[in-house]
């Protein structure tokens, strides 16, 4: 049997590796051809809804590529349905929700999660795949600005402009609103961990959106109180997108490392969190779209830019897209692994 | 003849003023009863090819609320149909590229503007408005990354992948593009002054999509051409959304002012761009539709923010959304005539 590989888990705990663990947001998916052949036969719920299928799926990227976590198959809202919400993912377009929370009666809708039972499929994959695996296993969901920008919006949208009027114009049914998705959230990444997750992620993917202000009056307080509820004994990830300017905010809400996209240099966002605070990322997604040079040069300076000092894992700003190459994926990987013990001694490295 | 206003071209400038001027991005449009109407009798392209339509609506701001500038009535893609472009301004959806950019021949397809003659519609507009205008005139424009990023995708994206993969894969054919457009830019702000523009804006609107490597390597020493090669004697105004990460950058760049979004405090970005470069912004447009309070607070902090040294143009951090109320605009505008002066007076202002 293969020896477990914890470098993931220990660089999420500052502790030093031997190479920098690496591992994709959304390795399994379209720029995949086995998952293409899957959803011919299966929607994007089917797969995410029946353990033997979520299973399959979360094991294609760790069968093709030597990396150093895996991700469950699912997606951000799969609290939302069973706290009651009409969401559909449509494909092309994102997460669909039926009837949008515009008022406070909507939110009175919105009612509490339990996940065993409710997701109780998410639960029984976690434990399949903890059978099979030999690299940590993450779970994740949607923080709650980013599931109630969905909720709100009734969709994925350019401006927040529904979501946003509504904080400014119902702040106590907001606050309600993402209190009760909080409470899910914390109950459902509780649930992974009990059942088998050995770090959890949380996307507060579209959280870029907001201003400072808007951060720590209308969502900080949420993360703050959901990462506080956490008794994991595991590590947790707290990731946004094109929150460059909000990461110090991020990390006072709370979680053990910082998720940050390519809009930052890592070295800054590493000087910016101290040097406790872990980081994951940050190469653009569409990088892996570049020739091998610029793509081995990118990645390289992500490794120098993290530095020789513990807690980096190796990641994207965002998720892969379909467009990529599944090879040129696989050598990225191959390269942080042989390339990764040179920048982590601090002697020798140019700066 | 009611006096000319030229609070907005002193700030621009860096000089005292008694108020802190104030206009919006998209001051002219859908919010308005008598843009919906205009817009029932003729598309949008009518309206930015047709110079007393044009001068029409770029007044109706202008006569409604007690703005310090006007901005020509206009789109950021002016010059690309000239260029050789054929580009759409689609209802609801935004500009559509009939035959993308996707190779270095497409490339050769572009061609060089000559703005008198090609776009002379819009400078007999600016003309007419200057006879008519007792605020300054801005004139404005795409800038090249912007405007290459719908010349390559087609139309509007959420990833870029198309155009980051265009500047890795065909680095030569993106540099020959940006350059032409550059010059086409160029040539088009110049034209603008020269009928009579008494400012110009250069929308990189969607420049934050990049990381600090790419803005470097891709989009920075065309930035740096074009603002170099402008030989204009009146302000230039260089503004990106999402930039937070970019700000020295942009500075760097060029311009006069820096237009800065909401993603960052105004303190912050003054700090981090000096005392010499005046900014403009930055509250964030949905932030309107807040009740009253709410937004005057928050307008009040951005003075606060912005502080009593000279070189300050309020303004949103993006254009104003349809669902914008007229009145509570205008009342907004008033307030930051009647606040300001305290806020621009070192003493007394609470930090």
């Amino acid at each position: 049997m293969t020896p477990f590989n914890d470098r993931f888990l220990k660089a999420c705990r500052g502790e030093p590796v031997d190479r920098t663990p690496v591992w994709f947001m959304r390795q399994a998916g379209r720029y995949q051809a086995e998952y293409r052949a899957l959803r011919e036969q299966y929607d994007m719920m089917t797969l995410a809804t029946t353990p033997e299928l979520t299973a399959e799926v979360t094991l294609l990227p760790v069968r093709q590529m030597a990396v150093d976590a895996a991700i469950l198959f699912s997606d951000i809202i799969m609290p939302l349905g069973p706290m009651g919400i009409d969401v559909e993912l449509r494909a092309g377009v994102g997460p669909v929700v039926d009837r949008p929370v515009r008022s406070p009666d909507d939110v009175d809708r919105v009612r509490p999660l339990e996940p065993e039972g409710d997701l109780d499929y998410v639960l029984k994959a976690i434990r399949m795949l903890r059978e099979e695996l030999s690299v940590p296993l993450i779970g994740f969901v949607g923080a709650p600005f980013t599931l109630s920008s969905y909720l709100v919006e009734g969709g994925p949208t350019k401006n927040y402009a529904k979501v946003k009027a509504f904080m400014y114009q119902e702040p106590d049914a907001w606050h309600e609103l993402c209190g009760k998705l909080a409470d899910g959230v914390a109950r459902y990444l509780q649930a992974q961990v009990d059942a088998g997750a050995q770090a959890v992620q949380v996307f507060d993917s579209w959280v870029g959106a907001l201003g400072p202000q808007d951060y720590d009056e209308f969502v900080r307080p949420h993360m703050k109180r959901l990462f506080d509820s956490l008794e994991l004994d595991v590590p947790v990830i707290h990731f946004g997108v094109g929150s460059a300017a909000l990461l110090e905010r991020m990390q006072s809400a709370g979680g053990d490392v910082i998720g940050v996209d390519w809009h930052v240099y890592l070295d800054d966002a590493r000087e910016r969190l101290g040097p406790d605070t872990p980081v994951q990322g940050n190469l653009d997604p569409i990088a892996v779209l570049a020739p091998w040079e610029l793509l081995r040069e990118r990645a390289l300076d992500v490794l120098r830019r993290a530095g020789p000092q513990p807690g980096h894992i190796f990641n994207l700003g965002h998720g892969l897209i379909p467009d990529t190459d599944p090879d040129q994926l696989s050598r990225l990987v191959d390269l942080v692994h042989e390339e990764s013990p040179r920048f982590l001694r601090a002697e020798g490295v140019p700066s």
